[in-house]
């Protein structure tokens, strides 16, 4: 990756409220950290930190969407970590950015526990096609194992906090088997393009050291209509509260008692 | 558990096409058992195993939807194996009805793989409240671990052969951990009451030895309407088609390669 301008887009998010820098050339952040960020349940003066940060977009749109986080962020790739420093001080959030990796984080993260920890980790294991782009083949693939990350999320918030996630479904055995054992009230949403279509995302919420029950939601569906539509202006009204409004996702819902 | 007639009644399921002698009271099969008979991808010819099999309405409300398997069903309440055996002689079905313990099959099963093993395990763990019917609860609670039902039933599957179990959503994290190592193409299927509502079942579907990836399937909505209707006859099309008319679940759907 080359870091000057030339080399860069300021890409727009949340309907323009967030702008980030990022590659022309790369790993380019997309919906996922948008969806990501939608997803904490943060509440001003609370604690955050993101690993694997890349450009920043989702630790910004959390910004955006809940004013008074004291951020943190990892991330392993320099130029990643410059742009989003950047991209964090052009918002006017203090949002601070270390160098460094999830499966050894520096000694200052060490030290520290936080309210929230969250993370969009690489979608594609090592042992997948390269990406063109040394960068964003960094970005996609899982070099660390997905277990090392959920096991550095785990140490990084205390009892009680929260650890937010979105991954692949495919995923999923391998994210509530790092889980399990140390989080409970885990909580899968899953992503489905379309009603009806099986979700090719989900985001998993899990509260350290909680014992309370695994629970399925109901499909979020991010997209109106048919799959022969195209994407751009299909939203579902869900879907564009939160992509284009910055709304958080309603995590809450009917789960009945009684009966199936 | 009283065998004499008096303290039996005889069930419809399927519309009546299956019918169940059962206990007043005690544990009760209900809608579980047909939903799981209407999951497994069994053909004609197929050697089928159903574990803890009650009073045998999975497996016969499977050998009404595909004529032509060989069946065995092991059940450790000797009543209720005594049940099974004339529920399938009165309905015609060879159900070879073993008695034993899941954690510890006969030696007659040791020797043997299917094509095709099922269950619906007890639904609550051992420290739970006790039910009332000393037979019921022992149906109900979970004095085996739910890992050595997925243990046996593996143990129990020709490689390329299917395990397919119904349970709670609040165990599936227990069933994907039981499952992974050994099996692949983990398939969930939830079981939503009503559209919108988190899935209370999950029927999972699994294959021996398989390498293809997780899928997550869209939830499959059981009642039409809100909840303040009676359930009695507010079945949608799809559950009406299992519940009354025997029909499989149609597992496949469209999984889209590109996008999310």
């Amino acid at each position: 990756m080359n870091v000057t301008d030339a080399a860069l887009s300021r890409d727009a998010f949340l309907d323009g409220r967030v702008m980030a820098w990022q590659p022309r050339v790369g790993y380019r952040a997309a919906t996922d950290p948008v969806f990501l960020a939608a997803a904490l349940p943060a509440q001003a003066g609370d604690a955050v930190l993101e690993l694997g940060c890349g450009v920043g977009v989702a630790s910004l749109c959390l910004a955006h969407r809940v004013p008074g986080l004291v951020h943190a962020a990892l991330e392993l790739q320099t130029d990643y970590a410059v742009l989003a420093r950047r991209n964090a001080d052009e918002a006017g959030v203090a949002l601070d950015v270390l160098d460094g990796d999830v499966a050894r984080p520096p000694a200052v993260l060490r030290g520290r526990v936080f309210d929230h920890v969250f993370a969009n980790p690489p979608y594609y294991d090592a042992g997948g096609p390269q990406a063109d782009d040394p960068g964003r083949d960094r970005a996609l693939r899982e070099a660390t194992p997905l277990a090392t990350w959920v096991d550095t999320a785990l140490r990084r918030t205390r009892p009680g906090g929260w650890i937010t996630l979105i991954h692949l479904t495919t995923r999923l055995p391998d994210l509530l088997a790092a889980l399990s054992p140390r989080a409970g009230a885990i909580t899968v949403l899953p992503l489905a393009a379309r009603q009806g279509q099986a979700a090719r995302r989900v985001i998993v919420r899990a509260r350290k050291g909680a014992r309370s029950p695994f629970t399925l939601l109901p499909p979020f569906v991010i997209h109106d209509g048919a799959a022969h539509m195209g994407d751009g202006d299909s939203f579902t009204p869900a879907a564009r509260s939160i992509l284009r409004d910055g709304a958080a996702f309603a995590f809450e819902t009917s789960v009945p008692r009684g009966g199936i």
